[in-house]
């Protein structure tokens, strides 16, 4: 379960966003907004500025013809939050079948504090004279005391969705996702957001790079009107 | 607003189906199932059995993958009934904008009775010496009443969203859908069985006319425990 | 098919809406955000004040968990603008059974004209010396017409689902609509909006006045952040 | 977070389920499917005869008009499934502003294999003359390993939504769920059936035993036809 696949947008110290296949762009938007066949088109002015005006007046169904699916390497706590998007389509990875091994978790490159105005959001911290070495040590240490006691629990026989009881939710998971574009705004808004988790915000703007040159006159509108 | 596109399947008197775009194939399902990069495919025999086996099991997130927009000219009798269907998005054309043509209404090839036994399915029938020729009559002078009716409205200045009200519910009418597999199977399964509406099974069938090719071990499957 | 039953707001010529059951109130908004048993409020205050906080920042899961079913009689064309709102639950009276009367059709309070500006609202307008007498006469004119040849059909043997095609746009048809009140905001916010049909409107409106006092915290958040 | 609330079942060593709210019966069944008012029932054996009939032919939609809302406290390899079922509404917890007890981890009552045949489920098992009790020890020593640390990196100032990283997947959730029967059907299928992790199997059960009663005939006619 390791390695970043090609054309992969790696993320955090072992995770990546992939760009699987698509459905559409532009001229979906258009074309589903105007209902027609034959010419289409009414020349690149007309055209992008349609798109504006949809997202302008949230005129959002035409969006839904343009289609995405991504293939997404993320530890569990943010796999957690990518699936209480509803309007999409996930397929993840069993973990009743996986083997783990020691780098099958994820490790900051940096620790944040809480912040003290809302309790939530965390900013960068000065950690004084130690820095936030002994943190690593900690994570570091209970990651191989996890992975050891899952091994042995696996070795002698207990089932796996037993022995997963263990696993920490910084493990690595992998999952496909389907999303239409509308949907797709509406993860983007919410996870690129200042107030989303820092590692959140990393995955979401990884899959933002790799979708904005599909549809570019979608995305610009959606950073005019959304963002 | 006439005239059949190409590539289209005429439906009926003057509607249409149009496979638009499509997402995927039979490998996008084999490859979310396993949500694998690398060697996607454990070859062809493997891989149509993983699909049968996803359909005999009603195993069919890996199905949602696979994607679909078609475009469809039918009356709005059959629209309301496609509608219904939720998992899906469209784009209908507003009859806010439109000119009615005396040639955008339907017309039956054969007219059905209803059945004595459950009230609701109709089937053929003998119409006796002077034939169904009368219920034609009936018709179309009654689509030339409402016609001329509504022109009149229209000529006088009346807002189109309320001299509709006495447009017939066989008006045709345009619109774009996008679908996954999976939605798609239950829109089939329902639409093509005998229970439905003729002209409903008329365009159920052209669409399976048009996605069979795409995936053809999905739809084999499919065929084989679904329907 | 006809009156209006105990407890609903009429609409239009022959149409009603009527609240047939409902599940939750302000609290359980509060109650499902703070996702706790026990003492759930926190002082009517504090609890107010986090209805409004939610509404402000666009939290609107919490006000999934308050559902409302109701009962609804309108023509044709508003029942299609109606359906298109896929977050919810539909049952519809069928065509296919239901005998028509010459009552059982819409029939204008006043006629509205094109807007000149955007070609889609429509507003009040001077319809000179002879009024607007003409399109009522043209309207009830119309629809003797078609229910004549609807009941022809019908009593000569033809299929309901075939006959109905001459049934028009301006038919009541009823059915019942459960949905959440997050997607009851929605509805109403596109609805109640002076860019939609006035016809919508008014539906619209009898919805809201029957669940304003079910959640008065809620939907005052709802009028002073989404309107 | 602990404690079992008045009227819930309590589900493995610390969950359980409560149901909170509900909307309709098996007359918002019947009534939907006839869409009617005044006369609503058609006397208790047609009624109970139409639910059945509805039920066996797969017409669903009638059985959205009921619903439920639970009140769930489960570990989080339970909560991950449970949150995968999309028609429905979840509020959860926030893992950022909870603190932690050694009590609040899921702790098995008897563990299991793996089944040799298909390497999911899994069954009872001779543990030999030691038994199963080596794995207690694991299992407790290994969740006092993560308390410890995550107590001192929240102690040490780390932000609560990197340090629960090592928080295990046994750790226990709590969330509010709004769904309707059919969904609930599909829920319940699913995950009362034996293929379902045995810990999943005993949430199902519980929900079940919470609703039965709500709609007698509903969930009659869902055991002879569903199940």
């Amino acid at each position: 379960m390791s390695g970043i696949p090609n054309g992969a947008i790696p993320v955090l110290n072992a995770g990546f966003v992939r760009l699987v296949d698509t459905m559409g762009n532009d001229m979906s938007v258009v074309r589903s907004a105007r209902v027609s066949y034959g010419k289409e088109s009414k020349g690149e002015e007309a055209d992008q500025k349609l798109i504006n005006y949809l997202m302008e007046h949230s005129h959002h169904t035409p969006f839904e013809h343009l289609n995405f699916t991504f293939h997404i390497r993320c530890p569990l706590f943010i796999a957690r939050q990518w699936m209480r998007h509803r309007i999409g389509s996930f397929n993840e990875i069993s973990l009743r079948y996986t083997n783990y091994g020691d780098e099958d978790f994820w490790h900051p490159t940096e620790w944040r504090t809480n912040n003290k105005h809302n309790g939530q959001s965390s900013g960068e911290v000065d950690w004084g004279a130690e820095g936030s070495l002994p943190f690593d040590y900690c994570l570091h240490d209970t990651y191989r005391d996890i992975d050891k006691a899952y091994k042995y629990l696996i070795d002698s026989g207990v089932a796996r969705e037993q022995a997963r009881a263990i696993l920490p939710m910084g493990s690595y998971t992998e999952f496909y996702w389907s999303v239409n574009a509308r949907s797709l705004f509406n993860f983007l808004k919410l996870r690129m957001y200042e107030s989303a988790q820092k590692e959140m915000q990393d995955y979401a703007h990884a899959v933002y790079a790799l979708v904005q040159d599909m549809a570019p006159w979608t995305f610009e509108a959606f950073e005019n009107h959304m963002m």
